[in-house]
C-alpha cells in the first residue's frame, strides 16, 4: 500500500509537514551511475519556490537541499536516495486562531474525520509544501530521462481563471515570467490580475498542461498499468487538482470517431488527440496531459464554517497563501511526469529487456 | 508491479483475450461472508451486456459467468474469489484482414512496438471485453458496500456527442433506457442521434458520470493514496477514457476561491465542489466523478493506416463495433467506483480499526 | 498485498481450491516471445502428479492444464498468462466426518478462527493441490531462465525421516525414482521404510534442497529485496514447511569466520558457505536452498482434538494422504527457486538496463 | 517493488549509509493516536548499541534519534513517521585499504558486480548500521502491539558457537548479561569463550530465537501472504542471517506425525512444534522463530580475495568490528518481529474488520 510512496520499480516516498522540524524523501530503485549533485536539484526547486514573485505566498524558505544517502562520490549508488529539506520560515503561530477550526475546502475536516487528529499548523501533511519534495524527486528523474531517452518535459499555464493563456505558444518564454505563461503578451494581463485579485482577498484557479518530448513507444500496460491511468493517478495526487486530461480530454466527448482517430502515414501521425498514449501504451508521439487545479480556499475573506464542537463559526484564515496555486503548479506537474515516465522506461526493461 | 491487477488490500487481476477461450477475474481479499451468488453477478453484467439494444455493438455473448473459487455453501471465504466467463460469440474471421495492419485510435501499433507480437483478434487483451470481468468483481463491491456501509452508486449518461444529456435528473428513469440517460425527454433525440450515426459509419465520444452516496468520511490517504487519485487511475484505465474529473472538474479553473470552496454549516456543506473528497480523504458527502470517453476508432469509413511493414494502407474495419463505446460504460464506471471504495473503506479499517 | 499472490514484475496469483471445480493461476508480467505449450508444461506436472508411486496419495488428477490466455500462436504475448486445471478426482465424500472437527497440525483450526468459516473438504484453500499452480507457472519461469540466462535448477530429497539420502550425489539418478533421491543405493532403504510407515499408518518429515546454476551475479537488492530473503519467503509459503536455509544454513552457527567466509581466487571460490549469495545479491556461484517440510498431520493414527463447540473429540482422518509430503516438494522447491530467480532476473534489468 | 521497503501495509523504508551523514526510515501506514517519544525509541536503540560490552565492536555511536515528522504533541498522527540519526563516529579511513579490494563473505563483491559501484566506506548500504533503524521502527510497532493485542516480544541468544545458551530459560536474566543469555550459569563461559575468541582474531555464528506471546489467533493469510513466510522474509533480510525456522523447524524432518502434530484438547494445545503457525495464520499459541546468523568474514586474519582488477590479494580487515554479530542480533529479531506482527494485525482487521 502506498498511503506516502508512489510508483512501480521506481518508488518515491516523502515525509515532513509544512511546520515540523523537516521534509524529505527517498527515491527507492533509482539506477546507479547517475550523476547527479544538490545545485541540480536546488534549480529545479528554485522554480517552484515561494516568494519567487509577488504572485506568491511569501513565505521564504531557501529549499536548502541536502543528500543524505545513496549518492557515493557525485553519482548515485543504486539503493535508497534520500534528501533533505529544514524548514526554516513555518510561522506556526499564524495557525493559533484555526486550531479548532475546519477551514472550508481544506483537508482539516476529513484529516480529522480519519485520524481523529491533525496538525493544523500549515495543514501538516495536507501543506503544499510536499510537493517541494516532488520536485526534488522528480529532478532525478527528469535527468535520468535527458541521458538515457533525451525526454525534455516541459509545462506551462494554459489558463488561469478566465484567462486563456497559451493561444500562442512561445517555448522560450516559459521561463521568463513568473506565471510559467508561453504566451508574453499575455503576461501584462496576467499581472493585472492577480495584482486586482490578491488585493480583494479571493482566489483563483488554473489549468496547467505538460508535454513530454521523444518518449519511447512503448511504455506502459495493457490494463491496470496503463500509462495514462499512472499518469491521471499522478497528477490528481497533487494538492489542489480536481480533474486531468489526456490528449483531447474531455473535447473528445463531442468529437466524432473520423475527427478524433490520429490517423497514420508513413511520415508519423496525422494528428495527437491521443496525446501519444494508444491502449495505455505510449506511441512514440508527445505525451500530453492537462491539469485542473482548484482555487486556494486559504481566505482572509470570512466563510462560514465549524469547529471541533461541531459549532458553526466566521473562518478567517491568516497566513501567507498563494491567490493561485496554479501558478506553482508548473513545475510539480513536471516533476509528476517525470517520475511516471522514468518508473514506466525501467518497467519496460523489467518486462522486454 | 501491476500490469493487470489494481488494488490495494482489495485486489483485482483479471486475464483473458477478446477471442481467447475465456475471460476471467481473480478478487484477492475480499472479506469473508458475503452471500454471493452467481446470478446477482450476472444481473450486473446484462446491464453491460453486447446486444442490448441496437445502439450497441451486436456481439451477443451470454457472459454466463462461473464462481471457480473462494465462495463456499454461497458465501465468500475470503480466499481468492475467481470467476470466470467463456466465450462463445466471437468472430475471429473479422479481423483477418486487419491482421498485419494498425488500426488508428487503437492499441494495435502501441502493442506491437511494445510487445513485437499482437493478438490481433478483436484487440486481444486491449478488448472492451475486458471490462466484462471489471463489472464482474464489481458486483461484488457493490453488495459488500451496500451491506456494510449503505453505500449506493449509481451512474449515468451526462452527454453524447453535442447532446447534454443530464439537464434533468430522473434518477428512476436511469434503468429503463438503452443509454443510461437520466433525462426521460431526452431519450427520443439519443434515439434519432444513434440511428444516424449508425448510419454514417462514424461514431461519437461520450461523457459518464457516476455518484457514491453514503460513503463514510475518512476514506483515502494524505499524499498518495488519495482517494481521488486512485478513482482517478481507476477511471482513465478504462477503455477509451480520456479524462477524468472530481467535482467540479475543470470548472475549477475558472472559478474563485469564495465560489468554489464548500461552505459548512451545522446543517452540513453548502455546496459539493470538492465531489465528496478534500485532501484525498472522503468527506461524508456525495463522491462524483467524470469520465471522458473517446469516439471509438474501429470505423468502416476508410482512413489511411499502416501495416506492419511500415508501408501507407487504407484501414477499414469491419466487425461488430460500438457507435458510442460512452453508452455501456456506466456500469463499469459504476464499477471500478465501488471496487475504490471497498478497497479505501478496507484500507481505512487496516489503519483505524 | 497479496494474500495470494507472489513475485515483484513477475506476479504469480493462484485461485482454486482442492474439492472446487478447478484450480488457476495468473502470470502478470511474463515477457513477450517466450514458446510455451500446455505439454511442456504438463511434463513438470507430471513430476509432481498424485498417485506417481505407492509412496505418495493416491488421489489421480489427470492435471490436463489449458492456457487460457496469454499465449498466441504459441508464444507468450506478455499480457496475463492463466492457466487452468479441473479437478476431476475429488472425493468430497471422505471430509464428512471432519466437517465440524478442526484436524491437529491443519489449517482446519486457524482458518475458522481467522475467517469465521471453512471449506473444510480436502483442506480448501490450504491444500497442497494449490502447489500444483506453483509448478505450472514455475515451468514457464524455468524455460525463460534457462533460454535467457543458462539457468538450470534441480531440487533433491536430502533427508526423510532418520535416513540422510544424499550422502551421495549422483545427479543423473534423481529423476529415476519416485524419490527424488539422488543416492541410488539408498533407494531400497526408502522403498522399505516408506512401505513399513504407510502400513503403520504414521508420517514423517523431509528435507529437499535445490541448486541453481548459472544464476547471473548481481541479482537481488541489498536490503529487503534480498534475493535470499524472497527465497525464505517463497519455500516458508509451501505447505509443510518449517525451516529455510541458504547455503551452510544453520551450520553457520558453530563455524568460524576464517572457516565460513568463502575465499576468493583467480579461479574462484574456494567454497560455497554462501549458497551463492553475499549481501542479499547473487554471486555468480551456485545458489543453494534447503526447505524442512514437516511430517503430514493427516494420519489415520487417532489424535486429540475438539471441534466447533470446543468439545474434545477423536480425530481420525481419512482420505488419501502422503505419509511423507517431502516426497513430492522437490518440483514445488524448484518452481519457488524458477519464479523467485526470474523475478529478481526482471528487477535487476528493470533498475541496471 | 521493495528494494529498502517492506511490509504490507505498515511500510518501513530505511535510508543511508555506514559513514554518510546520517541514516533514517519511514514508517509508513502507523495508525494514528500512538503516544511515542524519542526517548522510548532510544531506550529500544540502547539494547543493540555498538560499544554495549567488550564483546562487540567499539563503534560508539550515541543514536541520538529524532522523529522528523508523523508525530503531533506527542502522538502519531497517521502520516509518514520519519526518523533520523546522525553518523558521528564514523572513521572511513579505516576503508582506504580495501577501497579496491573484495572482502571475501561480504558484499562488496556482489553489489559492485550489481551496480558497477559501491560506497567501500564501513559496506556502505549493506552495513549492519542499516539495523539500527529496524529497531527504531520496531520499537513503534512493539509499543502499538502491547497496548492494543498485549503482545509481549522477547528474543534471546539460544547458542554461540559450540555453546548452546538457553538449556535453562531464567526469562529475567536475559536483559542482565551483555549476550542476552537467558542461561546465567552461561554467561561466565561465554565471557571466557569471546574474550579467546577476540584475542584469536577469529569470528563464530550464532543462533537467536525470539517468541511473541498473546498473538492474536487468525493473523496471517492462505497462500503467499502466510504469515510464517513473512516472518522468514523478514529474518532473512537481517545482516548475516542464513536460515530461519518456526516452531521445531528443521527437527520436523526427523519426526513423525504422531509425534509432530499438537494435539488439542480444551485446555489447550499439547505442544508446540508449529511455532504457533498453522497453514500460514497464527493459532494464538506462541510464535517461535530461530534464526542462524554466520560469522561476520571481517577479521584481521588475511585470508585470499581479489581486487576490482581481478588480481589476488591478501585481504586483512581493519576497523571496529563484531567477532559474533550474533550478539546484537536479539533486538533486531525483536524488532522484525514486532514489525511483521503489526502489520499482520492491521491486514487481519482490512479483510475481517
Amino acid at each position: 500500500m502506498s498511503y506516502n510512496s508512489f510508483g512501480h520499480v521506481l518508488r518515491v516516498t516523502t515525509f515532513g509537514e509544512s511546520h515540523g522540524p523537516a521534509i524529505g524523501c527517498v527515491i527507492d530503485g533509482c539506477p546507479p551511475g547517475l550523476e547527479i549533485s544538490p545545485e541540480e536539484i536546488r534549480t529545479e526547486l528554485a522554480r517552484r519556490a515561494s516568494g519567487k514573485s509577488r504572485h506568491t505566498s511569501q513565505r521564504r524558505e531557501k529549499d536548502d537541499v541536502q543528500i543524505v544517502s545513496g549518492v557515493f562520490e557525485g553519482k548515485t549508488t543504486g539503493t535508497s536516495l534520500a534528501m533533505l529539506i529544514e524548514n526554516t520560515d513555518a510561522k506556526s503561530k499564524d495557525y493559533e486562531n484555526i486550531k479548532r477550526q475546519f477551514r472550508p475546502g481544506h483537508a482539516d475536516y476529513t484529516y480529522w474525520k480519519k485520524y481523529g487528529f491533525r496538525d493544523y499548523r500549515g495543514g501538516g501533511r495536507s501543506s503544499a509544501r510536499e510537493t517541494t519534495m516532488r520536485v526534488a524527486a522528480g529532478a532525478v528523474a527528469r535527468k535520468w530521462l535527458r541521458i538515457n531517452h533525451s525526454v525534455e518535459i516541459q509545462g506551462w499555464l494554459a489558463q488561469l481563471g478566465p484567462i486563456r493563456t497559451d493561444a500562442m505558444m512561445d517555448w522560450e518564454s516559459i521561463e521568463h515570467n513568473p506565471f510559467f505563461c508561453p504566451d508574453p503578451k499575455c503576461v501584462p494581463e496576467l499581472e493585472t490580475y492577480m495584482d486586482k485579485l490578491r488585493k480583494s482577498g479571493d482566489s483563483v484557479g488554473a489549468r496547467v498542461n505538460v508535454i513530454a518530448r521523444n518518449v519511447p513507444a512503448g511504455l506502459g500496460a495493457p490494463v491496470y498499468g496503463k500509462l495514462d491511468a499512472d499518469l491521471a493517478s499522478a497528477m490528481m495526487s497533487i494538492n489542489a487538482a480536481k480533474g486531468v486530461e489526456i490528449g483531447a480530454g474531455f473535447e473528445s466527448v463531442s468529437q466524432m470517431g473520423t475527427e478524433h482517430r490520429d490517423e497514420m502515414t508513413a511520415d508519423g501521425f496525422l494528428g495527437n488527440n491521443a496525446g501519444g498514449i494508444l491502449g495505455g501504451i505510449s506511441s512514440g508521439q508527445d505525451v500530453v496531459v492537462s491539469t485542473a487545479f482548484k482555487p486556494t480556499s486559504s481566505l482572509r475573506i470570512p466563510c462560514r464554517g465549524l469547529d471541533m464542537d461541531g459549532k458553526e463559526v466566521e473562518i478567517v484564515t491568516k497566513g501567507r497563501h498563494d491567490p493561485c496555486v496554479g501558478i506553482r503548479a508548473t513545475p510539480i506537474v513536471e516533476a509528476m511526469m517525470a517520475l511516471v515516465l522514468m518508473d514506466h522506461a525501467m518497467l519496460h526493461r523489467a518486462q522486454i529487456g
